[in-house]
């Protein structure tokens, strides 16, 4: 069945596209980046995305396939409303950090050694779980969604993701939130071609 | 017993005080606005946040005594992680909206009528719940956190509310979110004189 769209969602795309245009974008890449653009009213995201359209291709096959879901916050698992997110931070294991490690990070690195292959991540706050995931990364994951926001090691962070050969979906700077990872992996599984 | 600070949030505090001066702001402003661009990694939130030092500090006393928290959305009562907040689009009646409304001003509708006097509300995702707060206002709401965000309807409905004499905390424009949300709520409980 078709998702029903809101008139009001109808609305805030008409305005998105008549402020930027991001038809020359292949269409999951355009997917993303409106959504994305229209969760934030931010147009900057239309620069600092960081897209790659076989990436998102093989993620939203696995997001349609059921594929397990980890996320870095609770929040970003909240808004992903038509899944059940994994939030490895709630794992008791996670409650004392590793030595030299935040909460965060040492809840990835239980998570992507228990992790099954194939997984979907979405970091949307901690840039320590990004780095985390870069240094010990799952096996072979389908898609690694990393957005952190942040004045300390966010724009680092997904820097290093951008120069792995990982499948991913990040931007350059500081700017990200567990909202907008929330609309990447949104607009994969809503898509409608 | 006060709350331990990571040393990256200390660090994410220090450059954002290196980048934007807020210290003319009296304190509870001050800790808003900063939480808000902290989280956001946005500095445009220090012009356009309007901030009523008496209506925070009556919020942050009513959430500090333990008032109900009420989210239009479950990604802000996620990350409100030291409370339990209540989020009216999960109540079954707001499953089928009333006419003319949408689920979430539906919701908020059953809310306010049910809701007790001095109750904190927080509005991080959608304009139309928060018109709907305006039309048929809670009982002596402690606080009204109204940050939504979008192309259609936010500014709006936040103008609308900042028109009001209502308590609140709100912002100019379009953007928002559920996380810039949150801050502003966290903020007021972290506090530390």
């Amino acid at each position: 069945m078709p998702r029903v769209i809101h008139p009001i969602e109808v609305e805030s795309y008409r305005i998105l596209r008549s402020r930027i245009d991001l038809s020359h974008l292949p269409p999951l890449s355009r997917a993303v980046a409106e959504r994305v653009i229209h969760a934030a009213a931010d147009l900057s995201f239309g620069d600092s995305l960081v897209l790659d359209e076989d990436a998102l291709a093989k993620g939203r096959e696995a997001l349609l396939s059921g594929a397990p879901i980890y996320c870095d916050a609770r929040m970003a698992a909240a808004g992903i409303t038509s899944r059940k997110p994994i939030v490895p931070l709630d794992d008791p294991r996670a409650k004392t950090p590793e030595p030299g490690l935040t909460r965060s990070a040492t809840a990835m690195r239980l998570a992507t050694k228990e992790a099954p292959a194939g997984a979907i991540w979405v970091i949307g706050n901690a840039p320590t779980a990004l780095f985390e995931l870069l240094e010990h990364p799952p096996t072979d994951p389908a898609l690694i969604v990393g957005l952190p926001v942040g004045f300390v090691g966010a724009a680092e962070s997904k820097a290093a993701l951008a120069a792995t050969d990982l499948p991913f979906v990040t931007n350059r700077g500081e700017r990200g939130g567990s909202s907008v990872a929330v609309a990447a992996v949104n607009a994969l599984l809503y898509y409608e071609a």
